[in-house]
């Protein structure tokens, strides 16, 4: 996927402005066609629905861990990793124009957010938090209300999005704050510079079965970046493995090694072979 | 921790009737005195401040996987894991004395809980979902306003402990839905009986450390239950791994892999030694 000529149509969750629209436009740059959506479940269905071309869905945030739900709908759906992409998530305290800090009662956002936010809560207990669909939503639901009573915590983008006010930035409790997006499409293309390999498999149920099927990697000196189990569903305390490796192109050893992984598992699939994302440490959020 | 004389107080997270009682009942009995706390924060935070004796923490459900909050706070609490149960989760629909089914026009619930009800609210469109602080809780709300067209999804425990009348039965997509709650206590005694160790550690940064890692374990024939990796904060990337493990009672085998796993990790912590669950697979919500 490339913003060429024919600029992608990219689906993500969340209303415009969202940290996902951030990511989307770090990745396929401005010109990128975008389709929100309002839940997870629009958000995988939007290709086969022929509404976009691509999708960008949140995997891990370093704070918060795993997007589970994206987890889960990946492995229901088949889309394919094309690349993916980190943001830093920099929460600002957005009002209406009519607000300042003093006038402020409520403060709402996704629960994520507020919770990525505990030591300006602490400083300022008059503040009642409220929980919201989502982050950018929020600006727009304080702005259009007119209430200067009302703020919401989101990015940059959001507040810019909808003409609000920042009225406190760097509201989060941790800077290495980053969220990591994938972008999936229909085609199993491999991308020039693929250099980090996603797959998921399950695994016969004896003892030393994981370790057996970390062999093939570790004896190659082959690098595992993470691992995510998640449950399989009507099997009670069994689980999709789901892993992340550093697999360079033209590697001869990652097609061995998953040669031999698949022999060791009883359902084995490639998510994706994609460039990794070059991790920014510091990244202006307003792009 | 046993429900004798003296009965202990038990801290969870939700209402009076959440699936946390429940489980708190099947384990400790009907005797026990029984500490709703409104958030997870809360409940990890009721031993220390006295007005509990042990806290009973969600840590999985078979369909929405590992609750994250709960190992984050494991992590950072100085609490040991003394037992687990496993209860069954059966879904109801909830609604106030002068409710019928027909009259019903939006529901209420925890997230995770609506979400467990896909094919549910398919099968009837006309029904709006509201996401709620916990599944008890909208019980509460709805018996409490005496609104007809108000119902919400909770358990048999909740419609019991609140008046409410039970519209419709098994409502959840799957039936393999169990949630299992750890028991938390003060003291690092392992009880008699303890078939089940609970770990969690940090690995240096190298290809095959995850692979060096569970060695000690696949070399003496000892059984993974479950591997569950969470952020740590401040150094984006890293994991923490809590590893789950069959260590039958006075097993040589265990302290000796638990000394070699030592010295493959930078961090180390047993967090409990504890009889499992016996896995009910047909137990009747009701108790």
């Amino acid at each position: 996927v490339s913003a060429g000529p024919t600029a992608p149509r990219v689906a993500f969750q969340g209303a415009r402005g969202a940290f996902s629209e951030e990511a989307a436009v770090q990745l396929l740059g401005r010109q990128v066609t975008l389709v929100p959506r309002p839940t997870f479940e629009a958000l995988f269905a939007a290709v086969g629905e022929g509404v976009a071309d691509c999708a960008l869905a949140p995997a891990e945030n370093t704070l918060a861990g795993a997007v589970q739900r994206t987890y889960d709908l990946l492995l229901e759906s088949s889309l394919h990793i094309a690349a993916e992409v980190v943001i830093p998530v920099r929460h600002l305290l957005v009002g209406g124009p009519g607000s300042t800090f003093e006038t402020v009662k409520t403060v709402e956002s996704h629960p994520v957010a507020l919770a990525q936010c505990e030591r300006f809560f602490a400083a300022h207990p008059h503040l009642r938090r409220l929980a919201a669909e989502d982050t950018a939503g929020s600006v727009a639901e304080v702005v259009r209300s007119g209430d200067p009573t009302r703020a919401a915590i989101a990015g940059r983008l959001a507040a810019e999005t909808y003409g609000g006010r920042i009225l406190r930035e760097a509201l989060e409790d941790h800077r290495e704050n980053y969220t990591r997006f994938l972008l999936l499409t229909p085609s199993p293309r491999v991308p020039e510079g693929a250099d980090k390999l996603s797959l998921v498999f399950q695994l016969p149920h004896r003892p030393g079965a994981l370790y057996h099927a970390l062999e093939p990697f570790a004896a190659r000196g082959l690098d595992l970046l993470k691992i995510e189990s998640r449950p399989v569903r009507g099997e009670p305390w069994r689980y999709h493995f789901f892993l992340d490796l550093r697999a360079a192109p033209d590697d001869p050893r990652t097609p061995a090694a998953l040669a031999d992984l698949r022999q060791r598992t009883t359902s084995f699939r490639q998510l994706g072979h994609y460039p990794s994302a070059r991790q920014r440490n510091h990244v202006d959020g307003s792009q």
